[in-house]
């Protein structure tokens, strides 16, 4: 951040704004502070006949490896809906969402990681992201091919739960150097 | 935002990124993109012998109101350590997190609430965010003065859970006139 959004000062800077306890970006000029949080990815793991749908990323990072569909929360939508927007992206498929079954501190990166059993209702297709897309039984899961830590963690335990309701699996992903 | 936080251009305006489907803000000068996504507000249910945490607001929005302890989960903490973090500023209590119990889309607010179990483990006192705080039995939680429909939601099915692991309950919030 070199400017501020608000008034176009070149003067922001980190600093402590009073009653906080942290260092926000914050502009001497107009007053505004500029707060950072963490974003939220979301995902699903689309089912249909025992077997599950992995996408091959077309695109960086971790291009040519394998994820459940997964990405970027958007504004004015659900959790659900995002989860189910993705897959439509990544996997042109239309999917229903049943229940929130992992979710992911990834720290490092400022991210939340969240996910979802689901009912893979239609045909499938790469979407613009991906280079592939297949279904597959849990034992071929390509577990040294997944992307992210994160979707290694949510497939785990899709896998261990094998339909049951065991609540929301939590975990919180180290940083990895690929 | 009136000017791009990059190269200060007042230039920046709403526009569909290439590849994109939906408008962002995008300065024509240095071609920066600059996301907006949903916050996460992370909070507990502190519990003790049967009876929970709550705390009245010295704050707007709701000022006066009830919540349990809740707030913008930070950069570099996970959400179980930002619900943590919330009850000893709110509280200034120190609380065991269990499981994540609930979560509730609010998209006309940009934001997703979760929500834990907790343990209440220390003494507690009002922080500078709070009038009061106080134990309440289940049965006398002031179903009317609660601040937040999401909180509400989650008291709610606090309640209904009885200290079974129900999995987590989702929820979407509408806007409330207050």
């Amino acid at each position: 951040m070199n400017f501020c959004s608000n008034c176009g000062s070149d003067k922001i800077a980190r600093a402590i704004p009073d009653g906080d306890i942290r260092e926000r970006w914050v502009c001497p000029d107009c007053g505004m502070i500029h707060y950072q949080n963490p974003n939220v990815v979301v995902g699903c793991v689309p089912e249909r006949d025992g077997q599950i749908l992995l996408c091959k990323r077309a695109i960086e990072p971790r291009k040519g490896y394998w994820t459940v569909p997964a990405g970027f929360m958007e504004l004015q939508e659900s959790m659900a809906e995002g989860a189910a927007r993705e897959t439509q992206e990544e996997a042109l498929a239309d999917v229903e969402i049943h229940r929130l079954f992992a979710a992911v501190d990834v720290p490092h990166a400022g991210q939340v990681h969240v996910f979802f059993t689901a009912s893979l209702i239609s045909d499938f297709a790469p979407g613009p992201e991906s280079l592939e897309c297949k279904m597959v039984d849990p034992a071929d899961i390509p577990w040294d091919e997944i992307a992210f830590p994160s979707g290694t963690f949510a497939l785990r335990k899709w896998v261990e739960d094998a339909g049951r309701d065991r609540g929301v699996h939590l975990h919180k992903a180290e940083r990895r150097i690929y």
